[in-house]
This record gives C-alpha cells, structure tokens and sequence, in this order.
C-alpha cells in the first residue's frame, strides 16, 4: 500500500477518528487506526468495538491495500510534520514508512486482517436531517441524562419516531430534556432507539455540522452519516421509561424572564450553597423576582431580576445544578418558566421544541 | 472598614495573590487573604509561610481596618460579578457584605489578628533590574533545577553578585543553565542566595513585567518588589555546588544551527524515543547534521538540518529531553552548538549572557 495525502487533510481526519479509539484494549489492534487505500480515497477507521468511526480524505494511491498503525504515535508524528505531501508507503510486513519533505518515520504496524470487522449493518429505514440541528438538539437534551451506569437505558439518549414526530430526550429521573421536531420525510415506521452517551459525545464533538446527516437504523445498531464520515453504534438494548407522564398538562403560572441575566444571577447566587445547603430559592413577587441562597460555610447571597410576573408572591427553591444546565445550551432571549405550586414539577422552554421539565426541592 | 473597589482592579489583584494561597493548611486564616485598608489603597496579602504576595490596588475607603476573607470563595464571588464598582463593607465580627450592582452577598471572614504576621526584614543590600530580564532570565534556567527536594539546594534557583556580574543558574547535576549580566549598581558586597521554585514560579506566573524590579535582601529572606506588588520568600539554606566547574575551558568544535528548523526536526524525531531506547543522535558530516532515533517499541525516524559545519564526522546522542528544554525560551535566530568530542559536555549558547552544559548519551 502507499498513498500521498495532504498534511492537513490526514490532520484533519485522525481528529474525526481519534476519539473512538479504545484507552486501553485487550485486543492489540484495536490501539491502531484501520488505514484502508482504494481508487481515490483513504478510508481510516477507528473502533473499541461499541463506536466505530470511519472517515475518507483524497488521496494519490499509488499502490491499494490495507494495514493498521498504532493510533496515538501515528496522530501525535502526524501532528508534528511540516506543512506539505505525506507520503506513506506500507511494506507487506507492516512497517509503514512515513515521508514528508526532509523528515522520514519507519514504523510498526499489524496486519489489517487483525482488526475487527465491522458488524453486519442490516438497515431497516433511514432519515436525514441538519447536522446542525442534530448536534445541537442532542447538546440541549444530555445533560439530563443518567451517570449511573447501572441504569443502562437512562444513561443514554432517547431518538423516538411518533407519527412523523421526531424526539430527542434524556433522564435522570429527576429532570427531563427533551427536544421535539416534525420530520421531513416519507415515515415509514415508528420506532425507539437508545443511543449510548460515547456516541452522543462523539456526535457533539466531531460530527461536521455543515450539510445534513443521514441517519441509518438497523435493529441493533444505528449510523450517522455525513458527506466523510460515518459513526456507527451499537445501540442500548431494552425499553426507554414513559418519559411522558412526568410532563404537567397544564400550569397555572407562566413567567418570561431574560435568559442571561438569569443564568448570570444563578451563577452567581449559587456561589454560597454547599453540599449541606444545596438550595437556590426563586421568589416571585410583582414584576421581580429575587434570587437567593444561604450556607452555614459561606454566607447569604441575593440578587433581583426584573420579570412579568403578576399575581400572589410565590417562592420555589432548587437545586441550582439543575436550573443552570439547559440554560447553557438554550439560545433564546426569553427562558419561559411553567408551573402550578412550590412543590409540583416545573417546566422550562423558550427555544422551539424544547421543554425541561424539573423538581422543585423543599423549602 | 468600607471600601470600594472597581471590579477589573480587584479581579487583576486577585489573580497576582491567588498563587500564594496554601492549597491546605492547618491554620485557618491561611486559607483566607488579608486585607487591609487605610488612605487610599487596598492591601491584598496572601501567604502560604514561606512565599508571602502583597499587592495594592487604589481605593474608595470610607472606614479604614482590617480583615481576612475566604480566599478561593472571595475570588470565584468577584470573578463572577459584573462590571461595575465593588463595596466591601466589613462588621466588627468580620462579616463582610459585598454589594456590586444589585448582587450582594454577605461571607464570613477571620480577625485579622489570626493572620500571621510577615517576618521581620531587615535590609541588607538591594539592586534594581527590568522586570523583564528577570522574568525571562529566570525561565531560561528554571527548567534545569532539580525536581528531587531531597537536594534541597539544587531544587532551587541560584542568584549570586560576584564582582559586579549578576548570574541566575540551575541544575539537577546532569546539566545546567545559567544567565549572565553586568549589574548596573554601586555593588555593594558579593553574595548568593538559593531561591526556593515556589517563588521562581510565582515571579516567572504573576510578575508584572513592566518597569524595573527591586530586588531587597536580608539574610534569610528575599523580597522583589514592583510597583504594585511584593513577593516575599523564605531562601533555600546552604551552599549551592560549585557550578563553574563542569564548563569546559574550551571547544574544539563550534556549529551554528537555525533554532526553530532544528528544534522542530528535534521534536518530530523524539517522537520515537522509548523509555529503553531515550537517545536522539546527531550525526555532523560537511554542511549537514542528521538527527535520528530508534526505538524496538515505535520504529525509527530521521531529519537531516543544513548546518555550517566543516571537519571530520562526528555523532553525538543525547536525551532529547534535555537538548529540547533550552531551545523553548531562547530568543536567537542561531543556536550554537560547541563540543570537543562525543562523549565530554556540550555547550548550547546564543542569547546574550545565556549558557547550557549537557552531557551526551553514550552511543
């Protein structure tokens, strides 16, 4: 095999593949990249066996063929090179020889054959969408989801197709993300699928969000597809919760407050809480709403923030973590807060087809 | 007391004193910062009992006094705040109420009695250079000290006035760094003194770098001063080796090297080094120097860098490690590399004043 690439280009796509290298593996090759030559494309691909990761950039093939190098060295000798043609030219016995202008690396590779093949990827139905609106959909809704590992299905995100509706959610159990989307497409079926959060991370962080992103389900896995790359995961087996029933009916209350300044006011309030005193109260009174917390550690803190709200004074208090997550991800001006009483979930949206939904804490 | 601050100024003290706070301490009041308010400046003082940070900011000041404030919660509350002016207005029992804008938070604090007072100085000789050289001289040697504090003197940082010369070195006993200049004083007596790494990294991380540096010292401490801060340190105790003796008279052979095209081909070819096989070689021949390393781990890699070198080849190897070091603080075009033959020290020179001995590998 021997193939000149571009530096940036070969740059450009170890940073796509790299993160779903395996840290440590059982199986040697699965520390290396797949480099595969063939017409006019190089195809590397990056596997631990749960993500696969499969990106091309053109390439001067001057030889096809396959082999596998060691991942980390390869990326951190490629990083290093100067700008211009990377030449690699691979032996039958896997040593890899790496030219670009004065500087020549020999390194160690293993057989191709000794990486693992991708699963049978039988797809079932399709749909594409924004990359945009994907990664950003899914940016909005993960954080929600679970840490604890031993409640599988809640420690991944929810894509649900209803009715040519489009669903992205996440759980704890003790708040609720969501992001909702009429789809653009002919529907063939309704369907669930659990995503695992490595994959959800892979997305958010090195999915190029330029153009749509095709996605492809088959029973057991699940790809994403961009014009060069592709992200294929297994998929987490069992049943998602009916994350629908914690969503109130109606609210009694509705307040529009300016998302920043909140989130700023938040912050900054939430300086004084500790683990024994984890509490932000909001109280609402007429046109304000004053943010407070108090801890035996650290002292009082408090801070107004004009709103519209009219009607009896109210005081709700949270876990400030909780509050502050979705306002990192929202984009609108106005953060719409819903609610019935001190004590009954509470529902926040303002970007379209988002809602979260959180538990109030006891005063 | 009472006084009010603007945020930007009490951010920028923040951040010169932070470093200085003990990261834990037996003493409570360690933890905390001192201020002290009189006239029309704010002191802000940090120590951890062997580097002491004061620094000075204008001031509003209604009521002068004294307190101490939780360090690390006193600057995450004011990095957060708006931009605007700050009031700290502090009760007798030491709780301070911080308004800024419509934020207010109420923390408690310490007596400043609990504070421990600074070592009394006594003055025995002083000197005056740019703070610029002296930050920079200090980063071009620091990285040759010692790392093992069982050599106490070695982990420290030498400044030593003999004769009118002001000279800044270190070294770990494999090699050594040193900076020269011509004191520009009525040179009083000649000395050394052994400053701890602690206030290396403070001087080199937070020293304003404009204007002169005024460099104080007593028998066991030193204090730089600035216009708006002084880093006060306990000095390491004892005789620093006599470093002189390992630079050779003379070189048989000189080469000059371009820096930056030689300490990239440095790096890319180190890309290869194992924990077994830690030599990188430099092989000179007529007009040509060739850097290259093996490892049974990664493979091999070489460069070749165009040189001005003339005479019989020669090859030397080094740790890279110890070859690459030097050449990240150096400002020069050439680098000059001066040897008598492959197995005796080396000399790396180029900035004014600056010198580096290293021994090589044995091949």
């Amino acid at each position: 095999m021997k193939f000149t690439v571009t530096k940036d280009n070969l740059v450009a796509a170890l940073r796509r593949v790299m993160n779903a290298v395996s840290p440590r593996s059982t199986l040697p090759a699965l520390s290396n990249l797949l480099f595969e030559a063939d017409g006019e494309n190089l195809v590397i691909t990056a596997t631990d066996l749960e993500v696969c990761v499969s990106t091309h950039i053109p390439a001067l093939i001057e030889a096809g063929g396959a082999t596998t190098l060691p991942a980390k060295k390869f990326n951190q000798i490629c990083s290093g090179l100067p700008v211009g043609d990377v030449t690699v030219d691979c032996s039958d016995d896997d040593m890899a020889t790496i030219t670009c202008r004065k500087v020549r690396y020999r390194i160690h590779g293993l057989p191709a054959e000794q990486y693992p093949k991708p699963e049978n990827f039988s797809e079932d139905w399709s749909f594409a969408l924004p990359a945009r609106d994907l990664v950003h959909s899914l940016e909005k809704v993960a954080y929600a989801r679970s840490d604890d590992d031993s409640r599988k299905q809640l420690s991944g995100v929810l894509l649900s197709i209803r009715s040519g509706m489009f669903t992205i959610a996440a759980t704890d159990g003790r708040r609720l993300a969501l992001v909702e989307r009429v789809l653009d497409s002919d529907g063939k079926v309704d369907g669930d699928v659990i995503l695992p959060n490595k994959a959800v991370v892979e997305l958010v962080k090195n999915m190029n969000q330029e153009g749509d992103i095709k996605i492809r389900l088959s029973t057991a896995n699940v790809a994403f597809e961009t014009q060069d790359t592709s992200v294929m995961t297994k998929l987490v087996e069992g049943n998602y919760p009916n994350f629908r029933q914690v969503i109130p009916d109606s609210f009694a209350r509705s307040v529009a407050i300016p998302r920043l300044p909140f989130a700023d006011a938040l912050n900054r309030v939430s300086m004084v809480v500790s683990e024994n005193s984890s509490a932000v109260k909001l109280s609402f009174s007429a046109g304000q709403l004053v943010l407070s917390a108090s801890s035996v550690e650290y002292g009082e803190a408090s801070e107004p923030v004009d709103v519209s709200f009219e009607g009896e004074n109210v005081e709700i208090s949270f876990n400030p973590v909780f509050f502050s997550d979705p306002l990192k991800y929202l984009d609108c001006d106005q953060l719409i807060i819903q609610f019935n009483d001190e004590l009954s979930p509470v529902q926040l949206s303002g970007d379209e087809g988002f809602l979260y939904i959180l538990m109030p804490m006891r005063n």
